[in-house]
C-alpha cells in the first residue's frame, strides 16, 4: 500500500530495480545524486554509511545496491522526509536504510563521533538567497541554497561523523572547489580522488566529485573526466550506463 | 653561424617557424613545456614576460610567436643557458628574447618587485633525488629535481616578480596540485584557469596547467579536458594542431 500525496509520482530508478516518490513541486533527484551514488568509496559487505542532505532518498536508495552495510539518511525538511521513508518502505528496504529527520548539524552529538565508515553528501551550492526566492518556492530553496546549512557545517560535520582512515564523498560546483579543499583539510579530511564532470569534451567542468579520507595522507588523484553527452546530445556510453545500466 | 656543440642537434620548433638545439645528454623539451605555452594568457600587442626555469629556452621562443612584448628567461644551469642564448639568435630574436644567466631566488632584487604581466614557468617537478641519482645526469637532475629551487621558490618569486593583476601560469603534476593551491593563495595569486590534462579519455589526469591573477579575487574556472592520445596512440586533433600546426 503507497500513498502518494498532491503531485507525487512513483518514478523508476533507472538503473536499479527501484523505485522512489517524486514530486516536480517539491524535490526531483538529478543526475549529480546519481553519480555521486556511483563514485563514493562503499565497503561491500557490511560498514556504516551516511547520506546528509538526503531528500527524497534518492543516495541511500542508489547505494544499497552495491553494498550490504547500514545506510543511514539525514533529511531536515518533514516534507522529503517522510517522501524517503515511503520510499524506502515500499521497496522493502527498512531493515537497511534509517531515515533520520533533523540538522545535520545536530548529528555528532545525536550519532556518535567517529561512527561511520563512509559520508557522503549532495549538499545546497548556492549561497543564502533573497526572501523572494524562498518565497516562490521554499522546498527547492532549501534543497539548493545554504539556507539551513552552509558547506563548511557540511564539512565540519561530515568529519565528526567519519572514522579515521574512513571516506567523505561529496558532489559540488567547481566554482566552490578550492573552499572544498580548503575546508576539507581544516577538518583533517584529505582529499585523494577527484572527477570533474564535463557536460560535453570540449565544455568547462559543471560538476565536481570529490572524496577525502578521514586523517589521510596527501596523494590526490584525478580520475578520468566524465563526460556526459556526445556531441550529437546523446548520454555517453558511461552515463548510459550509469542511468540506465548496462544494456 | 651556428656552433653546435657535442652532441647538440638543431630542432625545429614543430608548429611554429623556428629551430632550437637541443641535446640528448642534456636537455630536451617536453610536451609539457609547449602546452604551457599555448596556455598561458599574454598580453599580444607589448608587456613583459618572464619564463623561470626557461632550460634551452623552449617556452620563450614559443612565447614569442603568440606576443609581441618582451620575454625574459632566466636559467641557472649555465650549458643549458648558453644553448638557449645561441638559439635564440639563430632565430633573430635577440632583441625581444632576453637570457639570464642565474638563481631565480635572486630576481625579485636583480628585475624589480611587480614589473611583469605575465610569469611563466614548467618547474621541476620531484623532490630532491638522492645523491646517486644526480651523479648519474647532473643536467636532467636539476632540471627534473627540486635540486636548485623548490615549488615554494618558483610560486614565492612569482610572486613578487608579477604586477597586481599580473599572471603567473604553470604547468606541473597532479599530485602536487594542493600544494600549488595552497602556495598560490599563500602568495597572493588567486587561481583563475586550471587546465587537466589526461594521457587518453579513460585515464587519470598526469599534468595540471594552472593560471592565477596577483591580488584576484576567488573565481575558479575548470577549463576542458585537454586529452593527448586518442585511443589508437595517434595525437587527438588538439595535441596535433598544437605540436604540427593546422593542416
Amino acid at each position: 500500500m503507497l500513498e502518494l500525496k498532491g503531485d507525487e509520482r512513483l518514478d523508476y530508478l533507472l538503473a536499479e530495480d527501484l523505485r522512489i516518490i517524486q514530486s516536480p513541486s517539491v524535490f526531483s533527484f538529478s543526475l549529480d545524486a546519481v553519480l555521486l551514488s556511483k563514485f563514493a568509496y562503499l565497503p561491500i559487505q557490511k560498514g556504516n554509511i551516511l547520506d546528509l542532505c538526503t531528500g527524497n532518498g534518492v543516495i541511500p536508495l542508489l547505494l544499497s545496491t552495491r553494498t550490504k552495510g547500514h545506510i543511514t539518511g539525514v533529511e531536515i525538511q518533514d516534507r522529503l522526509y517522510d517522501m524517503a521513508e515511503r520510499s524506502i518502505a515500499y521497496n522493502g528496504l527498512s531493515e537497511r536504510i534509517k531515515m533520520i529527520h533533523g540538522d545535520i548539524k545536530d548529528m555528532p552529538k545525536q550519532l556518535g563521533y567517529g561512527k561511520y565508515d563512509v559520508v557522503t553528501c549532495n549538499p545546497p551550492y548556492f549561497k543564502t538567497p533573497g526572501q523572494e526566492e524562498i518565497n516562490k518556492n521554499e522546498h527547492y530553496a532549501i534543497a539548493r541554497h545554504e539556507i539551513y546549512c552552509t558547506l563548511e557545517d557540511v564539512i565540519r560535520v561530515s568529519g565528526r561523523l567519519v572514522r579515521p582512515g574512513g571516506k567523505v564523498a561529496l558532489v559540488h560546483r567547481p566554482g566552490r572547489f578550492l573552499e572544498i579543499v580548503e575546508l576539507m583539510r581544516k577538518y583533517k579530511i584529505e582529499p585523494k580522488r577527484i572527477r570533474f564532470v564535463y557536460p560535453k569534451l570540449g565544455k568547462e567542468a559543471n560538476t565536481l566529485l570529490i572524496e577525502g579520507t578521514k586523517d589521510g595522507k596527501p596523494d590526490l588523484k584525478i580520475l578520468p573526466p566524465l563526460i556526459v553527452y556526445r556531441d550529437n546530445n546523446e548520454y555517453t556510453e558511461e552515463v548510459h550506463e550509469i542511468l540506465y545500466g548496462k544494456e
